[in-house]
């Protein structure tokens, strides 16, 4: 099965804070880009944030011809997704809602041009159940602000052809993006499980008087918030195990799952697990030592802090801000 | 009552990765370290470990003397704090070791000398119970790389005197730190709990077949990661939120909250729970407007990200890795 790649034409449709971000994407990478949006104003709402946006993206670099002018508006779906060669949609998140949307979508789009939807609360086997050639439709699922931030979380559904999915992360790709192929069709899929346990944890804090929001976001942002921007917890961990490895590291910290630390409960640290947390963790350690990854790390810490630190008193932010 | 907050020598006690850390730490910034740990061969591997530091702590810049000549190794407990300003504990996370420890350590100090301790599973009122002098004993809890992460948690048990907290914060700012002072003595303080319940959610993912330890490690530091290094969930949201504010975000995002995206259980939405929310990122904010604190976002998202692809390049990494 063959889908198209190469785009030219970007079809966005609903144009709130995540449409508006896709357009913007799309149009620094050069795109001409289609939008629609049934709400009033529409139009000159979405004109006004790419707007917004514009000055971060010529700081980051516009692809060579790229211009907020190549953006149109359509009056109907059918006109928006007609000519386009990549449709994203990105409705409010109620299931009737996007199942109407995308027979309309898909009906008057070309069969073999890829849908994609930005959702983050439903599921592609659900809400692409009504519409026309549905092995051409997947999930990719950005993050706030879309047009600056990369990870695009790309899910199939049920009748997704896995080709469709290949598709979708090279056109992704092809505008700046790091497309992450989400294999189980979950709730949540997998970044939004990670910040919702997170985000519900820092709730009971307030709700227990032991913090406040912002005493929570400075016990992120100055710890290790500085090491998630380029480096994931599962490689952390792996260089605090140091030459003693992960599995020594697992069975070390393992106890610790038992206490009472979070309202969340760990699931059973069986050898399964720990051999597939060493497993992983070994793949992405690859060939580098622990020591060149942690000179790696250091590195990336102390070019981070002084990027922060410049934009801080660029925008007359103090240090402790 | 009146602490000690002039430092001049620093003792370490204990010089695993965090206590050698501490030590690296505490010589950059210009100080005189005695350092004490019971184990065969410890003092040869905490010069390594901070002559493996040393040249990143030279990146960021050394205070006027910075040494790493300046680091002794004393033969006791007396010997190591007898003469010092400000005693750091970080022994391993055994509540018998530490009570026995800070004993001696407290006995043997100076009784205004501040006492913090690295532990992140302890409470203070536990393991300071046997010591001498408790209204100046604290926790300091850092982040690994301690010589690199601003971040440290301060926290008083039962007998601690609050100017004693206030002292510590004051010490730990002076050897360039950003102390959050952890107001209730609760298991895994503020940030330890956060983790943790990202963490935990993490291990699931694993152990139910979602995800990779890679996947789920680019899924952070492609996204939310890249936010959160220098700006927390709570401020996110509240750009997210718009000029509709924090309050209509709570009101509409509180659905999710009942969705099954994680294994840990919301707390329940209350008028409550909400005003607080409301009321901590208002104080956040404070007289910036959205589309400031926006500007502020991009320019951090691009600086951030630039720091890090120069990085990658040094390193000899692609941009995907």
């Amino acid at each position: 099965m063959k889908f198209v790649t190469e785009v030219k034409t970007f079809a966005a449709i609903c144009t709130g804070v995540i449409g508006s971000g896709w357009v913007a994407r799309a149009l620094a990478h050069g795109l001409d880009v289609v939008a629609w949006d049934p709400a009033p104003g529409a139009e000159a709402v979405l004109r006004q944030r790419v707007a917004n946006a514009w000055p971060a993206l010529e700081k980051q670099g516009l692809a060579p011809g790229a211009a907020q002018e190549r953006l149109s508006f359509a009056e109907s779906i059918e006109a928006c997704v007609r000519d386009a060669d990549f449709i994203q949609e990105s409705a409010p998140e109620v299931l009737a809602l996007k199942l109407d949307l995308h027979a309309k979508i898909s009906a008057a789009a070309r069969p073999d041009v890829l849908i994609g939807s930005s959702t983050s609360g439903l599921l592609p086997s659900e809400f692409y159940a009504d519409s026309v050639s549905p092995q051409r439709c997947v999930v990719g699922h950005p993050f706030n602000p879309v047009y600056l931030l990369p990870l695009v979380e790309v899910v199939g559904g049920e009748k997704t052809a896995p080709e469709a999915v290949q598709a979708a992360m090279q056109v992704y790709t092809a505008i700046g993006m790091r497309a992450l192929h989400v294999r189980k069709e979950v709730p949540g899929f997998i970044a939004d499980r990670l910040l919702e346990a997170l985000w519900r944890e820092a709730l009971h804090l307030i709700n227990d008087g032991v913090a406040t929001t912002g005493e929570i976001d400075d016990a992120i942002r100055f710890g290790a918030g500085l090491r998630w921007s380029f480096m994931g917890t599962f490689l952390t961990y792996t260089l605090a195990g140091g030459d003693a490895g992960m599995r020594h590291f697992m069975n070390q910290f393992g106890p610790a799952l038992k206490l009472p630390w979070t309202y969340l409960e760990a699931p059973e640290l069986t050898e399964g697990l720990i051999d597939s947390v060493v497993e992983g963790t070994a793949a992405q350690q690859g060939e580098r030592s622990i020591a060149e990854l942690e000179r790696y790390r250091d590195d990336c810490l102390i070019a981070v802090q002084e990027a922060i630190r410049q934009t801080k008193v660029k925008h007359g932010f103090d240090f402790a801000e």
